[in-house]
């Protein structure tokens, strides 16, 4: 295994008091700065009451930071070993259904934890409609709600199928899908094809154009994209993530750089098609710039995945969420631990929106999360610093809290602005209900209610709770 | 003016005492060391002497920054606002006779200040031969070597005739050029089409496959991307540069990031044209990452050239190497000043070469480091850093050089590790010869002699003789 090793770091009931000593400022910086004031010496000490405090929870961390610590180590390395060490490579693409497990005719897959459809948000429920439309098994929005309100589709969570969708993607069963390979464990991960800007589904849009373009990459992108990859061969998507880390992407909220490689890497076998179609998919390419997104989600869906089975882990492999719930789960418990979403911060909005106009926390990009991309990869990335903060060392202090709830670092995705270092990978539940920091999502915001689509991006918190949960459920499980 | 403001340095003579006066170490670090030993508290001043005390120059600089100040500072902002301003636009391909001013069907151009054959370094003799032979004025090296010194051909400096060249670039009369136009100085220049990778007469190579290359881009690379670009419109180089430096191009040593933009950019519309040529072209395009070198070379000469005329001042519009000299010039200076050309430091080698394979620093893209690119824009590229030291500090310690003897800052060219910072612009002569710190310069090493190519890269610092001659020959221009 050839991650950085992290040092070792104490359990939640022990502080060491520094060498020197002078006066120590516990908690509440209020009384470090009067006492800087009057011209004293201070050291602070960045600690706060472990979990609150609250007794099931200090009870729970004291056993699985104690007796239980070697067993959960020892399983966390295994998980670390396996996100950071799976390549998958991209082979292909073909029609959900064809190849998503079991997805029968009749399914779409939504993002998040599972849901019925009376609780979609108003973006997923438009992205539904639109993708029954696509199907042409409804001719309008009225009868599109009607065939799913009445039970005619399955709905199902798409990360139970292997699958993962960013925003508000709805996927159905002849939607193309990119196929990534994981050949470390012999497993498969899917994604559908990125929509791209404007009045998209995947956006919560239902209008005429959205269903259009879900038509428009099943009929004509689908071949295009296929036959380039087969001439290509096969690509190892992570090579090329860690290539945009280097060029300024996160490869979450900004995945220009992945996608501009991903272009000149298909360039002579795009141009080899010499046709109409192919014309309009590069048009596509080259207006798309989170194109790349989906391939990324897709690759780190297999790796969590194959993470998923190891037991006794306390490291998250599955992070979600439909704009209604917020889900994690852990290695080696198949459960998703859910609490409500959250609302998006630190957010830049498009002209004329607002906080009043956003959708809460949506989609399955947060896998990224998992892997030390998109919040953990927040100091690659000019572009991320412009929502928290505006510089550098705010993007930094992004990645760095990161680095505080995560259990290992990546030996592939490199971050410039720590000379180097790898990005923080394996959120541990342990810390973050500890440090009662959860991890940060840099993701784009939906419109609320109307069907505009994205009105900005910013920064999603994860929620606490379903940390809480998935911390008791793991200790109870090693009982 | 949109620049960014930089504060007034003092003149050469004024050194500000701390308020609070402790201990001042001047000059050596040793003596600030060795009093830290003993506990004692010392403020280091960074300073030394000027220009080494050498007195010609110190009057010189005396003057420059003294009476002459008001006169020189002026033109420095009219050339700093040319040098920012200036958004050269892409608007074509053409052959070099047909469009470069004053160069007939019998001119080869070189790189660097004008120099005797007899005096080319190896890498640009042969790159002269390849070239000579791409026209079909010889069939072998010999041939081609006897018309040259014959005189054959008329040898002439690029720079004089707007033109600007990579490395050991030979341009003759009927290869492809670049036009870039700079609407705001109305004025144009060029530049060869990049070629590539490999064994190439730009990396003084003479083999077939190199004269072969040559010939590609004259007969099939032209036509292809001229149909493109003519497809496309014309293109803001300087605007696709600014976007390159947040994803880690410094634009000389690195474009890969602005390349991929680039072939964004023409995609729909190297598609469109369904051939077996624009396949060629495409697959060309896929494997050379340095393919905008040249395109953002042209832009900088373009803004160069229309700040050349500007008298009176002290900051450089020409820096340029062939190999054999090292030359630069100044705005309202119509000569070069020369001196030997350095050697390649800080090198990172290719297997199997080292310093003694090494041919001494050549090009024209050194013009890159007069607009706050290349060298000064180092702090905006991890690639760049694993040549100055591995980490991103060194990186941005070069960046801060070029900020010590620059006189403005790019309002375009932003610098994300430097809280998005504008990179150095102007060098200006009297900083340089006070400071005796040349400007550093980003660059590939060519074999010295046996005709293998690229060796290596590394960082050249430009002489120091050639700003002491220009800051000379300012002073009693102005007199």
């Amino acid at each position: 295994m050839k991650m950085e090793s992290k040092p070792e770091r104490d359990g939640p009931s022990r502080v060491s008091l520094p060498d020197e000593v002078r006066v120590i400022s516990v908690g509440l910086p209020a009384f470090a700065e009067a006492l800087r004031a009057q011209g004293t010496a201070v050291v602070e000490v960045d600690w706060r009451i472990p979990a609150s405090g609250r007794p099931d929870l200090v009870e729970a961390l004291t056993r699985l930071y104690g007796p239980l610590a070697h067993r959960v180590d020892t399983a966390n390395r295994e998980v670390l070993r396996r996100l950071d060490s799976g390549a998958p490579v991209l082979i292909g693409i073909a029609a959900a259904a064809d190849v998503i497990p079991d997805m029968d005719a009749w399914t779409l897959l939504h993002p998040g934890p599972r849901l019925p459809f009376q609780e979609f948000c108003d973006p997923l429920r438009r992205s539904a409609r639109a993708a029954v439309m696509s199907e042409g098994w409804a001719r309008n929005q009225d009868e599109a709600e009607r065939l799913i309100v009445r039970g005619r589709v399955r709905l199902e969570p798409a990360n139970h199928h292997a699958t993962v969708l960013p925003m508000a993607t709805i996927l159905s069963p002849t939607a193309p899908v990119f196929v990534v390979e994981n050949p470390q464990g012999n497993n498969r991960a899917y994604s559908g094809i990125n929509q791209g800007p404007g009045k998209v589904a995947w956006f919560g849009v239902d209008a005429p154009q959205a269903v259009e373009r879900l038509v428009w990459l099943r009929e004509v992108a689908k071949s295009v994209l296929d036959a380039a990859l087969k001439s290509s061969g096969p690509l190892d998507v992570f090579s090329l993530v860690a290539q945009g880390l280097q060029m300024g992407d996160d490869a979450h909220m900004r995945t220009q750089a992945t996608t501009n490689l991903f272009i000149r890497h298909l360039l002579p076998h795009l141009v080899a098609q010499a046709n109409r179609q192919a014309v309009d998919v590069a048009r596509f390419l080259s207006s798309n710039h989170l194109f790349f997104l989906n391939l990324a989600m897709a690759a780190a869906k297999a790796v969590t995945d194959w993470a998923a089975p190891v037991p006794d882990s306390s490291l998250a492999v599955g992070m979600a969420r439909n704009g209604t719930t917020f889900g994690i789960r852990l290695a080696g418990n198949a459960d998703w631990f859910v609490a409500p979403a959250p609302p998006v911060e630190d957010a830049l909005y498009h002209p004329g929106f607002g906080p009043e106009a956003a959708a809460l926390d949506i989609g399955d990009s947060a896998v990224l999360e998992l892997v030390g991309l998109g919040g953990a990869a927040a100091a690659a990335s000019p572009a991320v610093a412009t929502f928290v903060g505006g510089t550098m060392a705010s993007a930094v202090a992004t990645t760095e809290a990161m680095d505080r709830i995560c259990a290992g670092r990546s030996s592939r995705f490199k971050l410039p602005f720590l000379d180097f270092r790898g990005s923080p990978v394996g959120i541990d539940v342990r810390r973050v209900v500890e440090l009662e920091m959860t991890p940060s999502i840099n993701t784009g915001i939906l419109h609320v209610q109307d069907g505009l689509g994205q009105v900005g991006a910013g920064v999603a918190r994860a929620p606490l709770a379903c940390f809480q949960q998935a911390l008791r459920a793991l200790e109870a499980q090693l009982r």
